[in-house]
Formats: C-alpha cells, sequence, structure tokens
C-alpha cells in the first residue's frame, strides 16, 4: 500500500552495474527487461536476508501469509481519484480480449480474496504477503517498474488496536534489523482529521479522496501548484490555505484546540497502545500525512528515516485504514480493515547506508571442499560429502575432473572454503582422508614461504566428523 | 525445465472449491484471472511447507539463490523445434511496443544472467529459484496457466559429476519429505544415445533436436502418429520404428550390446557416483526418456510417482544437460551446464495423496489469546501480549473491543488456543492476570457441565513465562 514502486538511486545492486551489449552481432539482449531487476546471487542474499526479517515479525505477530497470481482483471484497479498508481499501470490485453494488469498493489487482491471468502472467513483475519508490483511510466529518469512489498493487513476490527498491530510490528522490524529510533520513525495521522477540517471548510464529501490525493503531492509540489490543482476540484483558494495550514501541526493537543478534542480522540488512543506495546518513541503525530491512495479512511501512517541523506528521505513504508473498499467493489456490506506496504528499496539502501546489514549476508559460506584424487574414488567424495552434509557442514564436492591438485587449492581459496579434504588412493585404502586447513600456516614460517597452502592432517574417515586439530599441535599453527 | 503447468486434478485448494457470483449486480469478479491460483492462507501454508523444503535441500546442497523478472523479452524464448513451451507462450506487446512474456520456463532466464555475468562469474557455478512460470492454452480444460517450478542448475561442469549432484538433491528432497524408493523414483537417459542411435540411421544432426520433441510425446500419442510427424521431418518409417523399438530398452547392458558400450559410458558413471551419494535406489535407466525441450544435449532425467493413481503418474520434474544454450544465444562460446525443473502442482497432489504433509502444516498455531477486560485495559493487554510473543510464545491479543467476555472464549475455542490471558481491573491492580486454559476441565464433571469452558488460575504477571499448573494441583483436570 506504499506508492508505486521508488526511485533507483546510487545503490544499484551488483548485476545492473555490468554494461552489456545490446543486440549486437546476434547476441541476445543481456539486460533485464527495462525497469526490472535481475538478481544474481550476490543480490538475492540480501532480498532473502530482507524478506526473512519481514517472514519473521509477520510470523511472531500471528500474521498468516497468502498469495494472489501477478496477474489481476484491470477492473480491480479502476478508481477515478488520479492516483499515480491507477495511472501508471502495466496493463495490457491478453488473447482472450480480456484487460489484464500486473497489479500495482496488493490491496484490491486483498479485497478480492476477503470477498470471495464470504461468511466461512472466521474474523479478525491478519494476513501478509511479500508480492512483486509493477507500475509502467513513459519516462526514462531511471525509475523502477517493480518492486516487493510486504503487506500486512488487519480485517473486521473497527477500532485503533488493529493500527496500533500493525504499527507495533513495524517497529518490531525495525528493532530486528536494529534501526533506532534515531535513524527511522513513523509520522501519523487520520483521514478523519482532514475530514472534519474540510467539512468545516465546506468541501464535500466527493470531492474528500481526490483533494487527499492531491494533497499527499505537498512534499513534492510547489504549493501553489496544490492549490491550483484542489481548485479544478471546485476548491476555493481561501479553504486549501487554510487545509495546507492546519496539515502543518505536529501536535495532538494544537490540532485539538483547531478541530475538538472529538475528532483526536482515536489518535490519542492510538498513541496509549503503542506505549503499551512498548514501541512509543518510533511514532510521532503529523497532520501532514494524508497518503496518496484514495481508499484509505481513517489512520495512516508513514514510516521514514532520519538522515541527513536527502535521497533516503523517501518513504520506507505507508498504509493505514480502508474501511470501504468492499462495497466500492459491489458488496454489499463493508468490513473494516487497515494494512500496510512496505517496499523492500528503500529499506535495503537505508540499510546499507546505516551499516546494518551483518557480514555473513554478503558471503556464501562453504566450510569444506571435497576433492577426488582421480575420477575412479569420485564415488567416495559423494559419499564423504553426503556424510558431512548430512552432519550439517556446508560442503562441496569438487564437480570438475581433478587435473592437478594445485588448481583445487586455488579453487578453495577463491570460494574461501575452510578445508579440502582430500580423497587420495592409498589413503582411502587405509580408511583414511587427508584435510587440509587452508587458512592455517605453520608459526614462524619465512616470508618467501609465506604463500605455502595450509596445514595437512591424516584422518580417519571414521573420525571425519568429530575431528579437531590437538590443542597442543595448534600451538605450532597461525592463521594465515 | 519441466514441461509447462500441470493439469488440474481433483486435489483442488480450499480456495478454488468455493463457487463465485461472475461480475453480477455490480460486483467485481471474484475468481483469480483464468487458470490461475489465489492462495488464501490455507492454501498457502502447503507452499510455503513445500518451498521450505526446496530452501532447504538447496542450502544443504550449496546451491545459491537467484532471481530474474517473471518478464522477459520474447526473443528469449523463439526456438523453432515445435516446443509446447514456446507454443504456448503467454506473451504480449507492452506499451512501448516491446514482444515480452510472462517466462514460460526459467533456463533461458539463467543463460541471460551466466552471460552477462562475463567472466567476473567464478564456475563451476551451482545456482537455485523458484520461480512462478506462465503458459497460455486457449483451450478449457482446466488446465493452469500458472505453477511454481524449483528450478536447480549446475554450470560450467562437462563431466557427469553435476547430474549425480543435482540427482542426489531430488532424492535428498523425496527423503526429506518421507517418500521412498517404493513411492517415487527417477528415470534417467541421455540424448547421446538417441544421437547415436539416429546417426546410425542416417537422421541429420538438424532434425536432431525437432525429432527428440516428437518421441518425447509417444507416451501421450500413438505411434501412428509419432511416426507420422517423424515422416514430416523427412524420416523413414523404418527409421522411426527402429528408433522407438530401441527407446523401450531399459537396461544399460542390452543397450550397450545394440549400440556400444562407448554410448553408455557416461550413463555407466553417473550410477556409480549416485551410489556413491547414497540414492541409487531412487534411480533407474530407462531409454525412452527423452524431454519435450529442444536444448537438452546430454543426460536427461524425470522423476515420477509409483502409484496405481494414473492422475499421479504425470512428471515430478524434470531435466537434464544442455551444453550448447549459450551459442543459440549469440555467445561465441559455450558452457557446459544442466539442470532440473520441479513443480509445485504434482508433488503436492502426491504428498497429500500419500499423506506425507505433516498435521501441523494444516494449522495456524495461537498458544495465547490475551483478552483487555475493558478498553482502558488494553495497553496492558499489548504490553502483556509483547511480552508472551517476546519470549517466543504464539500470541494473540483480542483486537475487537471486549463486549462480553464469553464471546473472547468462543472466539479463542474457534482459533483452537491453548489458554485465555485475562487483563481484568482489580487482578491487573494487584500484579496478577488470570489465565484460563481452555482444553482443561475438572475430573468427574457432570454431563452437563461438560461445557464448562476451562480452568482458571491466578498468575503475578512476573510469573506468567514460567507458569505451569503444579502438578499436584493438576491431578484433579483431564483434557476437555
Amino acid at each position: 500500500m506504499t506508492d508505486a514502486p521508488p526511485q533507483n538511486t546510487k545503490a544499484k545492486p551488483e548485476s545492473q552495474k555490468k554494461p552489456s551489449k545490446k543486440g549486437r552481432g546476434g547476441m541476445i539482449v543481456l539486460e533485464p527487461v527495462a525497469g526490472t531487476r535481475d538478481f544474481i546471487p550476490s543480490d538475492m542474499r540480501y532480498r532473502a536476508w530482507l524478506f526473512s526479517k519481514f517472514h519473521a515479525v509477520a510470523k511472531k505477530y500471528g500474521f498468516e501469509e497468502y498469495d494472489a497470481p501477478i496477474l489481476e482483471s484491470e477492473e480491480l484497479y479502476k478508481r477515478k481519484a488520479g492516483e499515480e498508481i491507477t495511472q501508471q499501470m502495466y496493463n495490457f490485453t491478453d488473447k482472450s480480449e480480456q484487460q489484464v494488469a500486473l497489479r500495482p498493489e496488493m490491496t484490491p487482491s486483498l479485497a478480492r480474496l476477503i470477498l470471495s471468502q464470504g461468511k466461512s472467513l472466521l474474523m479478525p483475519v491478519k494476513w501478509y504477503s511479500i508480492p512483486q508490483c509493477w507500475r509502467y511510466e513513459t519516462t526514462t529518469r531511471g525509475r523502477k517498474r517493480e518492486h516487493y512489498q510486504w503487506n500486512m493487513d488487519i480485517w473486521g476490527v473497527p477500532n485503533v488496536s488493529a493500527e496500533a498491530e500493525l504499527l507495533a510490528a513495524i517497529c518490531e522490524f525495525f528493532k530486528l534489523v536494529g534501526l533506532t529510533s534515531q535513524e527511522v520513525g513513523i509520522k501519523i495521522s487520520s483521514r478523519k482529521v482532514l475530514e472534519t477540517v474540510m467539512k468545516g471548510l465546506n468541501i464535500s464529501s466527493e470531492q474528500f479522496a481526490p483533494a487527499c490525493v492531491i494533497v499527499d503531492k505537498l512534499d513534492k509540489l510547489q504549493k501553489e501548484d496544490v492549490v491550483q490543482q484542489l481548485s479544478i476540484l471546485g476548491i476555493s483558494e481561501e479553504s486549501s490555505l487554510e487545509l495546507i495550514s492546519i496539515m502543518q501541526i505536529k501536535d495532538i493537543d494544537e490540532l485539538s484546540q483547531k478541530i475538538g478534542e472529538e475528532s483526536v480522540a482515536e489518535l490519542r488512543q492510538l498513541f496509549d497502545l503503542v506505549k503499551g506495546y512498548g514501541v512509543a518513541e518510533y511514532l510521532r503525530f503529523d497532520a501532514s500525512i494524508v497518503r496518496g491512495l484514495s481508499y484509505y479512511t481513517g489512520v495512516v501512517f508513514e514510516a521514514f528515516s532520519i538522515s541527513r541523506n536527502s535521497e533516503l528521505s523517501r518513504a520506507i513504508c505507508g498504509g493505514g485504514r480502508y474501511d470501504r473498499i468492499l462495497t466500492t467493489y459491489g458488496a454489499k456490506q463493508d468490513t473494516p480493515a487497515c494494512g500496510f506496504g512496505f517496499g523492500d528499496v528503500v529499506i535495503l539502501e537505508i540499510l546499507r547506508d546505516l551499516n546494518k546489514i551483518p557480514k555473513e549476508v554478503s558471503r556464501h559460506v562453504v566450510n569444506d571442499l571435497v576433492v577426488p584424487f582421480n575420477e575412479d574414488l569420485r564415488p567416495q567424495a559423494c559419499k564423504v560429502v553426503t556424510m558431512l552434509r548430512d552432519a550439517g557442514i556446508p560442503a562441496e564436492v569438487y564437480l570438475p575432473k581433478t587435473k592437478k591438485i594445485a588448481n583445487t587449492f586455488s579453487y578453495a581459496e577463491r570460494i574461501d572454503a575452510d578445508r579440502v579434504i582430500m580423497i587420495a588412493p592409498d589413503e582411502w585404502n587405509a580408511g583414511e582422508v587427508k584435510v587440509k586447513y587452508m587458512k592455517l600456516q605453520p608459526k614462524g614460517v619465512g616470508e618467501e614461504e609465506k604463500n605455502t597452502v595450509g596445514v595437512q592432517f591424516a584422518v580417519k574417515v571414521d573420525d571425519l566428523l568429530n575431528f579437531v586439530i590437538p590443542e597442543e599441535e595448534m600451538k605450532q599453527y597461525e592463521r594465515r
């Protein structure tokens, strides 16, 4: 439920740095389709790590995972409020003349699922998903056309206990990845506040949703342009300026004085609840938060990074309450709902920038490389690697034919393996393997010998899983 | 690399059983796009469980995860061998007149990624992915248009050590989900066998790939139809019948006598290696295995279910060696490669049918339901649920307003919670909560009292995490 995929900024994943020839000399185009990302393993590790945190938080908070097809009927997204997300749809006509779209967001699919379950569904429902979402822009400003978005939604709860649970889950994620309230925060307001203000300014309820979409652009557009766009809706300059002025308020007491305590009571209750969850330090009231989607009806929120780096000032995630979505889809009755969308791009940039990603994530771990001296011994090597893997040790068998044993050592160094386990004819017949510790060397070797690879032991195959270098012997060695 | 998504058979996921009105009375269409699947949590749990096994095996075998966009340029799939997979592409023209397709298979994307990395890539490479793959059929035989497919590939290894590693990984998966060699197996052959046979029959190398695509249909088409299709390629009836007859061979020695030991040496080596991995019981030679994709060049294999249920006789997974794919994409040099694709649909049907899916998978586990007596006590309930969650206990806070405490008990029963933890005013002020064990009752209660819910204790908030019912006291209770 955040906006469409964010701009592609400086921190490009590795796979996109490489220039490639486009369709030259009969070669296929090596780049992915415009605006999309490849994930080679060095990129994928970060995505998988991030998703594992999303899953962990969702599970801890008792949300159940769901999914829907990436392709949906276009009608699901047809709204008339002028939102960017519906204007930039990746839609097309399929072979049976159906109007379909690569989903721009997950909420409409979720609403469809909830509707299709009907009364069989026990409310409240807490569901989550990590869908890929798409948009199509004709401009070529290096903006991406897809991103992944963690969605968490609660259906069937009309009170702000639901928003509090969602906000607590977001803060739980922040804590899990080591982001403090000095580094990130969540701004909260409510469309009900704006609704009260607009009512006071005689702005009609039909104008409400499109007006929200317009005032949401205040951080991107000049104030005059926003006033001008509101005037197209028939809202006077005076009303617009008053609305914009109230949106500057960042203190609930001040807002209460302006529009009455009744309109802010729910927000106060929400702030009480997040204190209960122990995450109040991340949250603050900010009347400028509106969100750019037309379906929001109540509390809205947006997480942001507190950083001097303006690149990172974009929203990390956003969400809110959307209590009337089912009747817009033709249902006879609405079901209260709220949720958030949390994209993969901005958060990964922030985590990289603040050095929060554990070093292990960047590395494919191989502990042991098992090397047969020749092809006749390969079945034995397969046996040994299986034994190691069954014991939970990350182990590889050297797959190419072993031509020179030295080649296998340099390969082991390149994959950063700790040990090479050699299956040699005489040793194997004696029930032994050679184990070379690649990262050790005898103490006090001369500089010219520094490149000598590793320290080697003969180990009984049956003892391999429990083998450690005897402490006394270990004193002779040091790390290379 | 298996065929396109399989037929939808009897075991429909829950979300598809529900009939829904199509677009009646202004209602949106509740069904997903034709041929696609929704995954509500009761379906998603099975998918997530299956994928977790795919991931576990891939990690154990040291494969690194990658991904590519679901949308690819259509040219990546343009081959002329008459394969079903390229004839049934889900392709369209996008808004900038690009011919794109929802990927029918992952191998071409993988080849593109490998090519784009160029010489920076350290070989051998072992990569895996679980992409969603698409096809478009105009027929309406209830066939699905998408499926997920676990792909594992090894690049840079010309010898059968790579095939052995892949086959061992597949068998590892079978073991992990409890499928024995009495229940599933893998049939193995090599295109090199067919190549030798066809050479002997004077079938040209240009005819080879399309001939393979045709003879692969032997289990679906009548023998006469295969012969007829081969005749279009210019292959005589006599040659075709001889080819088909050799394809009936299921014994390597017999084949060796027919076509010479040299052509089967590699297969023998492969069977030696899988013995090393300890998985030989799952594997058997079968010359009828060809696979329906044109790019295979060597060993090909197909896993199947050994079952009297003909519904389940379809291929579970398939794969093989494709050493010449890069030059078909315009590269100057080839890199040896092999891999497999393993779809999500057939295997889940088999696992359901054979009762191999653990019961826990079907259930969303909630241990504790925390209930505030009134809204004033909700922040305290949030605090308690956070304490429980932080301790790793699956806990929920009752999100709706608590109107009658009895309602919360019946809700707890419906979600199958073990305990309800009540935050009541007097108890909370005394530092206590009420803990009701929903699944216990006093021993010897009369039949008419059987519906009395649970057994209740007062517990200090500070002791809640360590609270167990005293053994002596427990003797008074029994499970309801």
